[in-house]
């Protein structure tokens, strides 16, 4: 049987160009025992994926050059020598970016029983979902009343965040860019502060507009700017927890840290980073907690889609023009 | 009773220049009840000092132009209207850059009965030392084995972290200038570097060299170049304590902040800003810790004293000249 995946033929300085990625083709070895093959559905596609592009270890082992590229993934099994799989279940795993994946049964997980759309399990219920729960309760430690700032407030993380900050109360405010991203912000009750066309200084203007309290919690998605605006308006004791740092990402220089790092001091902020890897063993927590409320619809998450598995390159480098609503994902 | 005591006349920006301190002479009124009057013996200054004199509420009110300048003192009581405090007694308390103190019994703490100097109490067995072994206690919670850096390392504050880093073993690392600190460092089994003449790039390779394995723990008092070499040299899961920012408490700018702020990120480090004052609940627990140790001799703390009330703002401003081997004193 014939498979499609991508490469990359370097280890790219900047912004990725599309030339980077290459798609093969090939045939499938014969199955072994305690192999599964799987016809992938849909193909998740995340800004962490930058760091494996760079070919130096960071949280996570870089992608090896001209190998099939990983990522969330979820598909249908066609074929199964492993007793705890048969054909037609569907499964989450890491052998994205192709079309046919044959993995060790070991290295799947059954799709858990909530009703929702299978690549819920790729979004609002998976990775980026996990990450917005772990990261206000787990490591801002979020309470009940809590004024919280979200950056990225629409992306795939970011839309979780505020709707689980809102929930609890208090104050949320949400930095994004597009005026639909931010339309979509108010009809959720959250504030909505746009960073076109802003430095620090008129960002954290309007975030002062926006909660002249100030923030007990700052979940930072994106750096830069951002990070400067938000210090400014920290209170005393506020807690950051840094998920993403998506402006310094495809940078080539020394990022332009924030000029105001000593309110870390004054205001006795806790900052701390943290990688969703880290906390999944809670994946069972979150699940009982969150998956209820997404399956009642209580929660709204959005989803951009490409479709084909061509377009896949295309779907990841839109990540870094804040090109999504949502999660970005891939249909094949 | 005539008492002299010194002002500042204005909230200056930059480096303070002597001229900004008036001293003056005033017949103390009569001592209400309650009140107690204290002669000096030792004044403390400190750099959060200069914080109190930028004119804006930080952590703590800004000193009050033309009124008495406050911080830690130890005296002597010579006539007391209040039946907790008896003439000969010895006090700590908060007025000092005086000779003479008429102040409220509430105010006043009798000093501890350890047998140790009573200036003591201004220093390892005070505020600084207090402040030293929370930043690695409470704050970056050290553990067992724990490899930790400390800048500014032979300070006031400093000095006794690397020693109460070093008991609980691992590889203790001090940042320092002068070659006679360095040696201090050395002779205490601490591993030092000199910040002297190095960007960051090249403390962080010197770093390096002391600690391969990386930092468990840094221990900041400097911010800047510091915090940029030790982002570099920090193992997974590092805790900052940021206990002081001294190079930038006289910056008329921004800082320049570090450009490997994403390491917080990479290596899922906690970075926590604090006040000592936040936590003097737990002095007693610290007393009773530390205090047995350095009337047995074994925690080393230096002094640097000058003579005299003239000589206070003097004293203060060769804080930030890094001339003080451990706790600068003024002697009355």
């Amino acid at each position: 049987m014939q498979a499609r995946y991508f490469t990359i033929n370097d280890y790219p300085q900047g912004m990725p160009q599309p030339e980077l990625f290459e798609l093969h083709s090939t045939e499938l070895p014969a199955l072994q025992d305690g192999e599964v093959r799987i016809r992938n559905i849909w193909l998740s596609v995340d800004p962490y994926m930058r760091g494996r592009m760079s070919g130096v270890t960071t949280y996570i082992e870089p992608f090896e050059l001209n190998a099939p590229l990983e990522g969330a993934a979820v598909g249908e099994v066609i074929e199964s020598r492993d007793p705890r799989f048969s054909e037609g279940d569907k499964v989450r795993h890491m052998g994205g970016w192709r079309d046919i994946a044959q993995l060790d049964a070991d290295t799947l997980e059954a799709l858990p029983s909530i009703e929702v759309p299978e690549q819920a399990y790729l979004g609002v219920l998976g990775m980026p979902g996990m990450t917005a729960w772990t990261g206000l309760n787990e490591i801002a430690k979020m309470r009940e009343g809590d004024n919280v700032l979200v950056s990225a407030a629409s992306g795939a993380v970011g839309s979780l965040a505020v709707q689980l900050a809102k929930a609890k109360g208090g104050t949320v405010v949400g930095i994004a860019g597009a005026p639909e991203k931010l339309e979509w912000l108010e009809s959720h009750g959250i504030k909505a502060v746009s960073y076109r066309g802003k430095d620090a200084q008129q960002l954290s203007e309007d975030l002062k507009q926006a909660c002249p309290e100030g923030f007990d919690v700052y979940y930072e998605n994106v750096g830069g700017d951002c990070l400067e605006a938000a210090l400014d308006n920290l209170r005393v004791g506020a807690r950051i927890a840094v998920c993403g740092l998506i402006a310094d990402y495809n940078a080539t220089r020394p990022s332009t840290a924030p000029g105001n790092l000593a309110i870390i001091l004054i205001r006795r902020v806790r900052m701390q980073g943290f990688i969703i890897f880290d906390h999944w063993s809670h994946y069972p927590q979150f699940l009982e907690e969150v998956g209820p409320k997404v399956a009642k619809g209580e929660i709204d998450y959005e989803e951009t889609i490409e479709d084909g598995l061509e377009s896949t390159p295309d779907a990841f480098l839109k990540l870094f023009e804040g090109a999504n609503k949502g999660k970005m994902l891939v249909r094949l």
